[in-house]
């Protein structure tokens, strides 16, 4: 009997809107987003939000309940908003994905009704793992409401929680049905949160358009000052680069071995584990590229002037390029709490051959196969300089 | 700022393969689908057995431990293979799944990596659950055992496990890398699941293929003298059917309201259940063909003749068209425990409008969104009179 070969085809779509005071009586991009005026019954919404917004927005909750009351022969808000604990913690715990999933279940949420999440990456991912795995998979609408989550995860097609000690090791590839990014919460976040998530867009310029990099030089100041203007620029730029990739890289769920947008994330995602997510993604990011950046400068493939522009830019966004982190065991890199641990791991979680991405200027990258261990250990120790420099200037 | 528009598109390509005792020393297919020619070092397999299959084969395991050895330049298995009971219990449990995802992370399986499944149906949608999650979905061989999984299940592209009371609540769609069908493990099966795997054959038949309704009725009494040749000719026009379908009707990730290949199903699922298991998929599937065609006869959609045609040719294949479950509670059709309640937990389950295949005749189907309860009571009660001759003309 001969071999049966199929070739199949799946197609998404989904989109990008950005809004302020997404859940203002006044404001239709929710109703229009659901195609209310479409449906011949309310929508079934089921929303998650992220307890740590709550604190800088306590009356977020009844907005929405009251948006949803109001609209009520478009959406039916099954239940009061669950509030689940923000940041890694949701990603570490496997009960808040069992809980979400039961509350599927117990709502009679289905393949036609929403999940709605509203908060930063982290919860983003782990409401996004429940809602894709419960009927294989309801529609998710995310309302990322922090720095990095409007420019980076939450505008991606990824979801994940942490297991076994690892980052991410759980999670499909979904896309969302629509993002809605929402400036007016930015307004009130801590500005460690604020700074972490420019990480990111350091990122994607450093990889795909040294214009932006410029951008970002010449508006680090304002940024620091929490200009809106810029930072609303900075995000919506980020989501084009970021959209444009996975649309067009050939390998959006990266069955492959490359994974071009994960500059800098190899050393990051370790460092937020050795420091038991202490370190912020975005902080970690920062010191991941700074690292990657000072190795492809001591391997003759960056070229110094560039190198410093990056560390100066990430001096100028008050993001630091070293953290004790990096030096643990850097003695025995055998250890598993070494941060060279971190380029198997990131072999490992990707598959196949070793590829990390480097950049030989800014705009401009490549991929190579291997890693010089002694140079990158060398390139700690010029971090960990420039660092202690770097502080003592400013003290 | 103008929201941002996206396509992603995704293609999936792979085989399904026919052989005998894949695992003997002199048969290469395993070797040739892993493309080992054309690796640099083996690949790494981390195989998962269904202990069901042990009783008849209890040398598999040594077996597929020799064949890998033997061909260590190829393949690396990287522990003994994993041994679950099979049947929905792997399904019911989660701590199944979570054991094999800890067993991918301990073993180092990546996205580049194997997880071979050898099994029954229940088996390979449990193993593909805990595959397509950890690390956002490893590689997946899937070599069925059953005529169900090699027909039906085995071959296309979903995976899951029951929770919270629902049949296949978790789960995802995700294509398998490969499927080996090895017609060698039918031949030890046990009689009543030789006998239900038919069902599915009987339900793509009455979909979509006219001339293989006919075959089936022209071979029923071989196919219960367990004739290899027919058995192994109805598993491959099963398979090309699927796949066929899959790749063709537009919506394999099934985001519509329509399942057309769910003929008979949400009887089935509902009957699988409230028998606790006791009932076959198969069986079921069979029971839930006969009361949809019975119910689209009844509503004159189905001419008499084809209707006869439908319970004669499950008569001659052993398979019983009642079940005691049928009539539970149907005095009080809002009881969750009766079968009735199958018809909302199968529309909750796809999502959207309530869309039920039924058939107009042998080889054509139509959807329908309502279902007349009345009129379907008395199919049940049709069914149970029918049942009852049949049952007394045989003793």
């Amino acid at each position: 009997l001969r071999s049966i070969d199929q070739i199949i085809q799946i197609n998404y779509r989904y989109s990008i809107h950005f809004t302020s005071r997404l859940f203002q009586d006044e404001n239709p991009l929710l109703l229009d987003v659901l195609h209310c005026d479409q449906a011949l019954t309310p929508m079934k919404v089921l929303c998650v939000l992220d307890e740590t917004l709550l604190y800088h927005h306590p009356q977020l909750s009844k907005d929405i309940q009251l948006y949803c009351m109001h609209n009520s022969a478009c959406i039916d808000l099954c239940s009061t908003p669950i509030v689940i604990q923000g940041g890694e913690a949701s990603k570490n715990d496997p009960k808040y994905v069992t809980m979400l999933q039961e509350a599927i279940h117990q709502y009679g949420i289905c393949r036609h009704s929403y999940v709605m999440a509203v908060g930063g990456g982290a919860l983003l991912d782990m409401v996004g793992y429940a809602a894709a795995t419960a009927h294989r998979g309801v529609r998710l609408i995310r309302v990322p409401t922090t720095v990095l989550s409007q420019n980076d995860s939450g505008v991606g097609i990824k979801n994940s929680v942490n297991a076994f000690g690892k980052k991410n090791f759980l999670g499909t590839f979904a896309p969302p049905s629509v993002v809605l990014n929402d400036a007016h919460f930015l307004t009130t976040l801590p500005m460690r949160d604020w700074r972490s998530g420019i990480a990111e867009a350091v990122k994607v310029a450093l990889l795909k358009d040294c214009l932006f990099f410029e951008f970002l030089e010449e508006n680090a100041a304002r940024l620091m000052d929490r200009d809106m203007q810029v930072m609303s620029k900075l995000i919506y730029r980020c989501a084009q680069l970021h959209l444009e990739h996975i649309a067009t890289n050939g390998d959006p769920f990266e069955s492959g071995s490359s994974r071009p947008l994960d500059f800098g994330h190899w050393a990051a995602h370790k460092l937020e584990q050795l420091s038991q997510y202490s370190l912020r993604h975005g902080e970690a990011v920062a010191i991941g590229i700074a690292l990657d950046a000072t190795y492809a400068y001591l391997m003759d493939l960056l070229p110094a002037h560039d190198w410093q522009r990056i560390l100066q830019l990430f001096s100028a966004l008050g993001l630091a390029v070293y953290a004790n982190e990096l030096s643990n065991y850097l003695s025995s890199p055998d250890h598993p709490d070494c941060i060279l641990a971190g380029l198997q791991e990131f072999r490992e979680h990707l598959g196949g051959r070793l590829t990390i991405p480097l950049i030989t200027s800014i705009g401009h990258s490549i991929e190579v196969n291997a890693i010089d261990t002694n140079v990158m250990m060398k390139s700690i120790e010029l971090l960990r300089q420039y660092h202690t420099i770097h502080e003592e200037s400013i003290s």
